[in-house]
Order: structure tokens, then sequence, then C-alpha cells
């Protein structure tokens, strides 16, 4: 047992100089960011939450109003570049190849491709995990966080990191809130209790009820830079 | 570029060491099962796929025919073990402290507390993770994957690894498929596809509707040892 705690506390020592490595590099694609002028969220969530018809929706809403780029974190696969790409987006898909999360080294290389200046808004969707993308600093200017009422009422409570951690909370189908049993009051009062500062849309993406807030959200995010 | 190479090699060293690790841990942790004559089962998959709801049912269901003891591995909160310890069954609540999976370690350490010769079969349920909890054996028999239809039917190609590590793939919330747009023969489909011995059954722990075939799997894996 004891070879198992030091072994332990080396992991630990390696995570913390990961997430420090990590933080030198969301600095670089920070600093690359502002220089270009153009804002940058982070879309994190369980798998099928709808982070990517929320990309889709919100590509296909604001293509007239802003230029937007699409960075894809998948494990495998590019199905959501194309969803996206169809949308009408600049998309480039980032496999991770086993990779739970992304990090700021995969969004340096990803973006190397994408000609920033020319786009006003780099949307960077995350795997599908509610527990590892939380952690990890990519350079964005805020965490949308999308959580979808089948998951049920209760994941503030259990996945708090990432609650705290983000800047937006989109609780996604609303359609199928009633359906599914969940009660889309306590989900915004546990996440409120948790990140006080967290804003709030309830939407849904196959039907498009509540994302003009949403809309509102992100054109106010992207215009004092335009 | 060249330090973070080099980085990047010393962590998926550590990543072998301690996936090597793990596997001592879960031989052990099987020679114990052996031993004291108990099944023993692994449920996975994303937040909020019905992981809980179906043991809960599976309890209720079994609790007559055998003895059951559950582990619930979650990251924060008790709720899942309330919730299984009101169906009937003996439940040790597993805080991972923030570790986005279950490892041999951490089940060796919630077992001691249970008399395993007087129960037929042990459930531990995962953590949420449809990722980070698939390449950890714990020492089960079989790795039961849970996937619910609201979900969206690509996960099988989206993430290949937990579906090519499981023995069961349990597709939830049959009620909700349709007013969520999935396809639940394709999940089928391109699961078996992915591992053609996947044992496939499609349930709604709601209504209840499609257990019967698991209660008769989980009869079975219990039978021979009794």
């Amino acid at each position: 047992m004891k070879r198992s705690g030091s072994r332990r506390r080396i992991v630990i020592k390696i995570a913390r100089r990961m997430l420090q490595a990590n933080d030198d590099v969301a600095a670089t694609n920070r600093r690359a960011f502002a220089a270009a002028g153009v804002r940058v969220i982070n879309i994190l969530g369980s798998p099928g939450a709808g982070k990517t018809a929320l990309v889709e929706r919100t590509v296909r809403a604001l293509r007239r109003r802003m230029k937007i780029a699409v960075v894809e974190g998948d494990i495998a696969t590019s199905r959501d570049a194309e969803r996206v790409a169809a949308a009408g987006a600049m998309a480039v898909q980032m496999n991770t190849a086993g990779a739970c999360h992304l990090n700021a080294g995969m969004v340096a290389q990803a973006i190397e491709g994408i000609p920033l200046k020319k786009h006003d808004l780099l949307i960077i969707e995350n795997v599908g995990n509610l527990v590892c993308t939380a952690p990890f600093d990519l350079g964005e200017d805020a965490k949308v966080l999308v959580v979808s009422t089948p998951e049920g009422d209760d994941k503030p409570a259990k996945y708090p990191a990432i609650f705290r951690n983000s800047n937006v909370l989109i609780i996604n189908k609303l359609d199928l809130a009633k359906a599914a049993g969940c009660d889309v009051r306590r989900i915004r009062r546990e996440a409120l209790e948790l990140n006080p500062r967290l804003i709030v849309f309830e939407v849904s993406c196959r039907t498009g009820r509540g994302l003009d807030g949403w809309y509102d959200w992100l054109t106010k995010l992207v215009a004092p830079r335009r």
C-alpha cells in the first residue's frame, strides 16, 4: 500500500506539471487570439448533451452577422466537423487519438490552419466528458457548459468542478424535460449555488426555443473587438 | 516543441505503468471474488445514461432471487448509494475525490467492508464517463455499458474504445427514442460492427420495458456459482 501511495504522489506531481505546461501554452494561444481580434469559446458537456447541435444552430443563426470558425475535438471520426461545415463555418477536426479532453497544445495545432484575423468568433467544441475537460485552459474567453434535461437534474452536485469552472451554462433539450422527469429549476438553482456568476440559458436546440438570449450574449461578446 | 514531445513520452510511460499496476490489483480482486463465489459486473456510461436507475430496478427485481451488494463510484455526494440502499441492497459509496474513473485499488478498498461470501452479485457503478472508465480492469466478470437514446445514435463511432471493451450493451430510455430522434437500430448495428460479441438489450428503466432479458442474463451469470 505504501508503494501505491508514492506512485500516486508521482502521478499527482506529473499532473500538476502537465497543467502548468498547459497553462503556458494557453497563455500563448490567448495572446494569439487577442492579436487577431478573435473571441473564443470552449464548449463542454457530456456525450450527447447537444454540443454539436448548439454549434450548428449558432453558426446558421449568426453567420451573416459574424465570421465563425470551429475546432471540433473528438476521439474518433470527423462527423462533427462535417456537420458544422455544412452549417456554413470553417471547421477543423482535431482527433485526440484516445485522449479524453482537449489541451492547449492541441488547440495551438488546430489553429495553425485557421486565418484568425479573418474571423470574429472561434468556437472550440471539446470531447464529450463532464470531468476531464474542466481543468484545462485552452486560452478561451469563456467556457460554455452544455447539459441536457434527459441527463437528470442531479448533475451540478455530482460533477461540481465543471460547473464551478464554467462561465455560461446552457440547459438543452427543454422539449424533453417533462418526458424525462427533469426539474430544470433544480439544475439552475444547484448550478448557481456552486457558481453564482454563471450565465444560464434554457434552450432547445431542436425547436430553437430560448436561443435568442444566447445569440445576443455571443453578439455582445464579439462586438467590442470588431 | 521538442520538450513537449518528451514530456508526452514520459506521461504515456507513466500511464502504461499505472495500467499495469491496476491490472495487478484487478487480478487480486478477481481471485477474492472467485474465492467468495460472487459474480461482479462493472457498469459504465455517460453522466445521466441511467446507470443508477438500472441498478435500482435490478436490485428491486432480483433481491428475492439473489443477494446483491453495490459499490457506487462518484466524484462527489453519496446520493446514488442512498438510492440503491433504499432499493434494498447493501451499498458502499466510493468517492473518487475528483478522479474520472474507478480503478482496481479503489474497488479493493470499497470491498473491505462487504462480506463477499454472503453475496451472489456485486454491482460496481462507475463514474459517469464514456472515455476514461474503458481501459481499467476492476476484476469484474463483465463490463456493462449503458447508453441512452437522448445521447444520440452516433456514440459507437465517436467513443469506440468503450464499445470494444464491453461485454453487454444496454440501450436505455427507449421511451424517449422517438422524441429524441434517435435511431436505436443504428446504435445496435454500429456497436456490433465494433464488437460482434456484445450482448445487447434495449430497455426503458422508467417503464421497465425490455428488462426481463437483462434479469435472465444476470440470473444465468450468477447461477453456476450458487
